[in-house]
C-alpha cells in the first residue's frame, strides 16, 4: 500500500481536529509527537476526526453535545474540558450547554454534573467568557 | 404544604412520559406500583419527566440523541431500549441512531457500541420496524 | 506454611457467607467447585467473608446496605440481588431498602435506581415476600 | 404556579446542605452562583437536600456512609472529599469511615480504595483532625 | 479514493476476526449486516482487526490476555465471552484464564471477577471443555 | 492464631511490592501509615502483592500487562501512574507499553487512551526516561 488513503484521511481530520478544538490545542499535541505516542496521534486524526467526524450524518454541534454527555457520564475531566471548548467553537451556547449538563444530572448522577458544570467554569474562565 | 406543585410536577411529568417512551410501555409501570416503588416512581414523573424534559431549552429530539449516548456510555442496556424506542417517538430516523453509536463506538470503546446496535436490533425488531 | 490460620479464616469465612447469603445458595455455588473457580472461592471465603464481613467495627446490616449502594452504583445485577437476599436476611427492612435506592437515584443516577428496583422486585419475588 | 412549594423545599434543603457540608462550603457554593449553573444549584437544594436527604427513613450517619461508598464505587474525588467531610459533621468517627473504605477495597477494587484513603487522609489534615 | 487500502485493511481484518474468534461466529454477523449495522462491521474490521489486532508488537495470546481483563474492568458480559473463546482458540490455558480473573478480582473488585468466572464457565460448557 | 501465616504473607507482599513499585515509593507509603490507613496497608501487602502477585502461574511482567489495561480502564490514573513505573521495573519496554495502550483506546474508548498516553509521559519524564 502507498497509504495514499492514509495520508488523505490524516490530512482532513487533522484540518477538522483543529477547527473544532482550536489550532493552538492540536499544533501542540502534534508539535508533542515522538515516538511514543504518534501511532496514537495518527489513530486520533484519522480514525476519530476523519472516518467519524466528517461523516454528514450529524451537525458538528451534535456532535459536540454527545461528546458534553459521553464525557460527563464516563467522568473523564480533562478530555470533557476540551470538548466544552469545542462546543462553543461549534456554537454551542452556554444555554445549550447548561441543558445537557442538567440532563446529565439525571443520568449519570449528581456528583457527574458538578464536575461537569466545574468544568464548563473553567473553560468559560480560560477564554474570557 | 397542599402539594399543589407536586400534583402539577406529577401530571405534566407523567404526559411527557407517555408521550416519550409510548403510553403502554408507561401505563405498565404505573399500574406496577406499590408502597415499595411508588415514592421513585414519583421522583421519575416530577423530577426527571417534567422538571428536565420539559425544560424548552432542547428540543425532545435531542434530549432523546443526549440518552442514547449516555446510557450507552453508563451500560444500562434495559434503558438505553427504552430510549431507543423513545428516540424514535420522538422523530430521530435509523441514520441518526446509527450516528449516534458510530460516535460513541470512539469515545466509549467498541464494546458498548455492540451492545447498542444490538439493543437497536432488537428494538427495531419488537416495532416491526 | 502449614495454612493453620488459612483454614481458620476459610471456615470462619464459609459460616459468615451462609449466614447472610442462605446456606443453599453457597452450598450450591462450593458444590459447583471444580479446579478452574476453586481458588477463587478461597479467596471469597478468606479474603471477603472473613477478613472483611468478620471485622467488628460496622453491623451486617450496615454492611448490606453499603453492599446495596455499591453494587447499585457498580452496575453488578446479579451480586446486587444476591445482597438485596442478602440484605433481608440480615434484617434490613424493605423501607430501608427503598431508602438506599432512592439515595442512589441521586447520586449514581435514575437508571441505576431503575434497575435496583427491577431486581429488588425480583428477590420479593423469589422469596415470596 | 406561585413556586411557594419550591420555595419550601428549597430553605429546607439549603439548611440540611449547610448542616451537612459546613456552612463556609455551601454558602461558598450559593456565592458563586451565576445564570449558568444557577438551575443546577435549585436542583442541588430541592431534589436532593431536600427530597431525599430530608426523608424520615435514614439516619444522616447511614446516609453518609452510603455517599462515601457510592462516591469510591463512581471515582468521583472532589464529591468524595466532600462527603468524607460531611461524614465526620454528621457523627462518624474515623473507625467507621475506614470500615466503609475496607468494604469497598473488596467491592470495587483495590485502586478505588487507595483513592478514597488518599482523599481522607487529605479531609483529616485540612480539618486539622 | 477508491478506496484500495480500505478493502486491503477489511479484508485483513475480516480474516484475524475470523482466526481468532472463530468462522462461525463472524459468519453469523457479516451475514445480519443490514443498512444500519454496516458502517459499524466495517469500523470492527478494519480499524479494531486489522489496525491494531494486526500490529507486530503484541502476540494474539497476549491481546486476548489484555482483552479479558479490560472486558471484565467495563462489566461488558457479552463480549467478553466473545473473547474469552477467542482467548482459547489464541492458545491460552484455562490456568492463565483463571490468574486473570483472580488478578481482575483485586483491582476491578470481587463483583467483576465472580461475573468473568461466571462468563468463563459459560464459555467452557459450550465448547465442551 | 499466632497470625505466623500474616506475617510472612505480609513480608513476601511487602518484598514483591518494593521490587515491583520500587522501594522509595514503598516505604514512602509504609512510613505514612497510621491507625487509619494500617489496616488497608496491611490487605495490600497480604492479599494484594503476596496471594496475588506471588502466584507462579503469569510473569511479573504479564501482570504489569493486565495491570495497565485494566486501571486504564478503571479510570485510576494515580494508580495507573504507580504501575507504569512498576511495567518499566518489570522489564516492558516503551513499544510494549504503547501496544497495550492503542489496545485500550479501541475497547475502552479514546479519551481513556489519550489519559493513559498523557500519564506515561509524565512517568517517563520522572524516571528521565
Amino acid at each position: 500500500m502507498d497509504k495514499a488513503e492514509f495520508k488523505v484521511r490524516y490530512a482532513n481530520g487533522l484540518k477538522t481536529r483543529r477547527e473544532v478544538l482550536g489550532p493552538e490545542h492540536v499544533d501542540k499535541a502534534i508539535a508533542g509527537q515522538d515516538d511514543f505516542n504518534r501511532p496514537f496521534q495518527e489513530l486520533l486524526n484519522t480514525y476519530c476526526w476523519n472516518d467519524i467526524w466528517s461523516r454528514p450524518g450529524l451537525s458538528r454541534k451534535t456532535r459536540s453535545m454527545l461528546n458534553l454527555a459521553m464525557l460527563t457520564a464516563l467522568n473523564r475531566s480533562p478530555e470533557l474540558k476540551s470538548h466544552i471548548n469545542g462546543a462553543l467553537n461549534n456554537g454551542l451556547t452556554k444555554d445549550e450547554i447548561q441543558e445537557v449538563f442538567l440532563q446529565a444530572a439525571i443520568y449519570c448522577g449528581v456528583p457527574a454534573a458538578v464536575e461537569a458544570f466545574r468544568c464548563a467554569r473553567e473553560v468559560f474562565k480560560e477564554r474570557g467568557a
